[in-house]
């Protein structure tokens, strides 16, 4: 770890990718949980000068940047969580041999409360058999162009994961006209889009005479700039390893 | 009104269909609200006899048999409510043809509470501008094979009305994969299936930063034969005419 | 109206009480909807001389400041919108009074989606009988001190009008410990506090196996600005008089 | 086990308190389950010669007779589900002393689904910091004369557990008036009667900007009587020892 970083007081982070939507949002988490937003780093600099400077790494970029990124960080010797969507085979082989140096956290999602709602997703997947139908549910706002949300899709995983089986065999979306009888072990999912929602997710396990139903709803993106912050801080006090939002639960 | 009907008494019913499982339904729900289960009609047989020992004649049968059993209930004197399904545009002259004769209200849902919820909706939709989206979310047993249900569309049509466009025109059912944006003014549908759900339907008025949610939840089919027997009672009141379920509630 | 008052184009506001929670956020509202916000009025200056330079008043402020408002609003000739809380008797005859000569719309709630809910409610309490039993369900953020909310109360009121009773006769609210079976007629109310919940509310029809249940969420406060916005930009297109948010829906 | 204990095919149930309506219920779940109602049992009556022909029994009767029927299920040699309520110290202290020489499973909710939603409880509330608030919501008919409902407190009972905090010295339950804010570390309670609603619970985590909802929803009072002979045929396989629902799910 960078000399004179603190323990428990304010740390300083570099935050990669601060010029977009979430880069922003993090700079604003990092301030209101009281600490230093130290440098930003735009894609195409090169890093490694402005890493030297902080105490750990937060990655929103692209994931072009991801080599130079990791070397940075390894350079530095600093923690770095990488939140960057559309990664590839070789990135998450580069990060795998990064997590040999300093503590990497990688993850699709960044929020408490949709990792720990995996989480009792795949407790209760493993625990009802067959008879209890899993159905996923998720509401965004109008302007989102994929259906359904990457969120959803990872509790559908969750679910298949602990039933063992493949989501993609078994993924019932977007039902519509004549469907006939709902496919046993099948996971469904099912869309709404409108207004301003920041995001909504329940898993549905409907059984005979019986449901439970297991949700997460965020009032506010922010709640993924925060979940980040407070990963990057359980980060500084990780040794080097690969690491998952999970372990920031302890599960 | 055949000779000897006791007024608010008990009332003679005849269910034509009253072998399917609707007509068992209508059978229990008589005698649980205190009236008398006739005569039993089967499809086939000539129903003018029948209908002739009893006040009111409740037909859950097939179009098929929709001529007859007018013919019937007219000569017999008697009101008739009609559930049958699959009706078509011969069938409604038919029925609109006896409503001059008789008291006949047809409906495609005889839950009262859903009626409700139509007449809420239309209420809604026509107050609340362009920038309040309208989604309808549907979740039915894991039986059921098309999608989405036939009172999730009662539901869609009555928003549309209420805003002046077709619904046809403008249905967003089944999303899955890259939708775009979500077109201003379109009607979403989203169906869940699983265990043993009896129906649940929920219209969402999604606006900036704010949401209106009205819900159905059926706990039991039997509230569709509750609701036939307390509509066929209603129309033991009325003069000859053509009615709908929203007449019984007096929207 | 005041002179030079643009139709259509850019409106300007005065906001009286601009410096507290509500009047930042009327202001903020005011900008986002393309309109200016032309003067912050404080309590204990003279608003005369302010109210002049604007077209349309909002005014948050405390009782203490209604007399001279509305005396500063009649000799500026425009309307006002009155969202302070706390009024008595004697402000509520001022209120009457100034609508003889400028247009005043007095609530104690400005969303519009509160508003709607409150209609509907009416319209479903009204139709319903006696065999559905009334339940008003509210959350709000941990720091919320009193139960229930005065939304909730609000609503509470409109299905008991809507019945023909009286809600303070008729309230059951806070059950704890042996209670009895609930009482026909009552209206229930249930609180829930916890986060930062910015307010739901469902108002939940509970007849024999089906349930109406008709909501309200709100994800931010930002809401109530918004709808007094439009309140007072409706106001600008009415004669003199006393009105209502039900007015704004046309309800 | 008795002699002559099928393996996996049909299994021979004695019920305890067979007249009351769990009793009736619960011979309807054996039968619908493909086993056979082998004996009912009355209180009052000498049990051990009716057990004798049985392979397993299911208990729902009252405190007073538990001491005969253990020591019947004892002297036939086979496994007891006990679920009557209302047992106190000392009927424990026979229930682990029976469960050294049969197996034994007592429960105060002999459901599946609640089961399984307490323990996801646990983990939730294990996982998330005082920052979470705890709120728990329940729904049942307009007969039930207490609130909350045991399930709820078991629910709260299971969180709190979890947190390492009691119980009863931080439920908020019956909210009504001038609370003040909501106290850190509570777990609060809101009960909603109406209609005939079956039973349903929500555990609700609200945290900052985000909310975990845990929910169970009974469509029928059935699912305990299905549950209940879960827990007997699982029983069948155990060692002798004292039991919970838990177990039968394997958590």
């Amino acid at each position: 770890m960078s000399e004179g970083a603190g323990t428990g007081g304010t740390r300083r982070f570099a935050v990669i990718g601060h010029k977009g939507r979430m880069g922003h949002a993090i700079a604003t988490a990092i301030e209101e949980a009281g600490h230093e937003f130290c440098v930003g780093v735009d894609l195409g600099g090169d890093p490694e000068p402005l890493l030297g400077q902080c105490e750990v790494a937060v990655d929103f970029s692209a994931p072009d940047g991801l080599a130079a990124n990791l070397k940075a960080a390894k350079a530095a010797g600093i923690p770095i969580l990488i939140g960057t969507t559309g990664l590839e085979q070789e990135h998450f082989a580069m990060i795998a041999e990064a997590g040999k140096a300093i503590p990497v956290l990688q993850t699709g999602n960044t929020s408490l409360g949709v990792t720990l709602l995996a989480h009792l997703v795949r407790e209760a997947a493993a625990r009802l058999g067959p008879e209890w139908d899993i159905e996923v549910l998720e509401m965004h706002h109008r302007m989102k162009v994929d259906a359904p949300s990457g969120t959803a899709k990872l509790l559908g995983e969750a679910a298949a994961e602990a039933r063992g089986i493949e989501l993609a065999d078994n993924m019932e979306s977007g039902r519509h006209g004549f469907t006939g009888e709902r496919r046993e072990g099948s996971i469904g999912f099912a869309t709404l889009r409108g207004g301003t929602v920041a995001g909504e997710h329940s898993v549905i396990f409907a059984g005979p005479q019986e449901r439970i139903t297991l949700s997460h709803n965020a009032e506010d993106r922010a709640i993924f700039a925060r979940g980040a912050v407070k990963g990057a801080l359980w980060l500084l006090e990780q040794e080097p390893g690969r690491y998952r939002m999970e372990d920031v639960l302890g599960l």
